[in-house]
């Protein structure tokens, strides 16, 4: 730290990505990327946009927004595309959350929701997770606060449905209530069909996962035209050429291959049915997984080791020290081959500790 | 605005982006773009780079931290790429401003300082430039405020010597002083040969201008290493990937051809040779530029009605209404055929008014 840092931020602890490890090539299942290629439309698009570099980018990302706009059934004021969901969720920490509106979300969830908070000067309760890793949604009826919930939730993989949610942004009429929905594609229940009914809900989602564009970072809103508007001052006064051109047109031609998407989301939930029954027959415990991920603990071996010895075995996955889940591993789920390979080195890791 | 927004930011006024119409095809000199493609190399890194989007960008930006210390002589350790310069700016505000740091900058200067000062609730001064609208250093010598200098500055394209910068610097021990670079590559004094020297220095630079990606927003910040620590922490507490995979391809791309930016910022200079000739022949008053743009009035027309008769003619040029640079008109220097339908554009407005 230098002598000039100013003392908000001294106590900052940033957040850590996952890791990245150059030393050997490694099956990585450690974050949540999709294991396919993004549709030929969207790189054709980003290399056709790469020529016309020089010019800056559309600030208003109108041909985005009016493509996400026809996929999702909204007007394209009630969309902001970012520069990744992070962006988008820390404007929404910036706009909807003070000292007056102080920020609520679970004490197991993303965990950048606790690092935009500090980052703001935020007020902020973490509601502790029922022991089952599910949300108790009696927690947030009427709390009065700008709710933060991932649904599905991460790293617990586990969703809620569109009525649990509906229950609490109606009892927060003076609150927002923004639903992360990163991982909502396989096979959560989406509130964007709530938009129109509520004017203190917004909801965030990203072309990472389910669209194979974590590395273009692409992220939006969706809410009323009134909650994307102060979103919109803030993106001004931030970075209002925040999107690059490229991403912007791969973009628009991943949405032009839904199919694509939609195949893709399919096979990661057949791959995501069979490594979870070949986990539960190792003897692992595993949450109800509506993500590309799975989380999961087995009761022979501790959540560091199991992490440690898949890594020197060449597969990654995310292991995190929070004493609550420090037992579980997140594990992403890749392609067919790669759940076999991961199924083999599990057998072989739990077989190897049954004998001792 | 909704019921939601936060007290904080209600009276923000954000930067409003040069216009980018569309109801004609216009000779764009309004948002100091390059005139030039993209080298080949950065357009084939980039189109790779879309192959593999499913992956995430490397948040350390290794690759091109790297090709950025090789080009400017310095540690890896000593360079902070962004999404565009305005997000290494942002972070400079965070980071090295507060009540005890307040902020400092010209009163003719980027549009945004202001807004990044009043998004983060930081006290500036503004620093009213000499009637000839360069700066007299004796202003921020000692002046004990984190200070922000575009230089060359914007709009008025004059640029101080390294220099007078650097009594800037020594004076303001216990302050970060931010030198802006955005336009350096068409002749001004870089102040990057001294970060070794002060740790309180920060210079920002971009890909926008002289290396033909203001689409692909890169921006990067060099100083001394516990600098860009601070900013880091800033970074990683943000948004970690803040720089998209193709993005940092094309940039690393465009570094392996700089024999390419140095020609185009010749041709630049030739052109802006060319065209401040025939401004001054034509009777237009000009700025000695040391940018791609030259920044302009005449005594026969007011800097509003020029703006507006080229742009009839099809030639965007950007105006502002601030008091003290409302006669003048800022002009991006283009093609050598852009700069000659420009002339005869002007000869043809000014003629039609000498007639009167």
């Amino acid at each position: 730290m230098s002598g000039f840092f100013s003392e908000k931020y001294k106590a900052l602890v940033p957040y850590t990505p996952g890791e990245q490890p150059r030393d050997m090539k490694y099956i990585k299942l450690n974050t949540n990327e999709s294991p396919f290629p993004p549709s030929e439309k969207a790189v054709r698009a980003a290399s056709t946009a790469a020529k016309k570099l020089m010019l800056y980018s559309d600030p208003e990302c109108t041909a985005l927004k009016e493509a996400l706009a026809a996929r999702y059934g909204i007007d394209r004021d009630e969309v902001l595309p970012t520069n990744g969901s992070d962006e988008i969720l820390n404007f929404a920490f910036m706009a909807f959350c003070d000292d007056k509106h102080p920020a609520a979300f679970a004490d197991i969830t993303y965990g950048f929701y606790k690092v935009f908070a500090k980052l703001n000067g935020i007020p902020y309760t973490e509601i502790p997770l029922k022991d089952d890793f599910t949300i108790d949604t009696g927690d947030y009826i009427g709390i009065n606060k700008t709710v933060f919930i991932a649904n599905p939730n991460a790293p617990t993989a586990i969703a809620l449905n569109r009525e649990q949610i509906e229950e609490i942004i109606r009892s927060n009429p003076e609150n927002v209530v923004v639903v992360d929905e990163a991982y909502v594609d396989f096979g959560g229940e989406s509130c964007v069909p709530l938009i129109h009914k509520y004017d203190n809900l917004l909801v965030t989602q990203t072309f990472s996962k389910s669209r194979s564009m974590a590395g273009a970072r692409l992220g939006y809103g969706i809410g009323c035209r009134s909650l994307i508007n102060d979103l919109n001052t803030i993106k001004y006064s931030t970075n209002p050429y925040n999107v690059n051109s490229m991403t912007m047109a791969a973009g628009i031609g991943m949405l032009e291959d839904e199919e694509y998407t939609a195949s893709n989301c399919r096979a990661i939930q057949t791959n995501r049915d069979y490594i979870s029954a070949e986990l539960r027959g190792l003897g692992f415990i595993l949450t109800d997984s509506k993500t590309n991920f799975v989380f999961a603990k087995h009761p022979k071996i501790s959540g560091k080791e199991l992490y440690l010895a898949l890594r020197q075995r060449g597969i990654l996955v995310r292991h995190f020290e929070t004493e609550r889940i420090a037992e579980y591993n997140r594990i992403t789920i890749g392609t067919f081959e790669e759940m076999r390979i991961l199924r083999d080195a599990l057998a072989d890791i739990i077989g190897g500790r049954e004998e001792l």
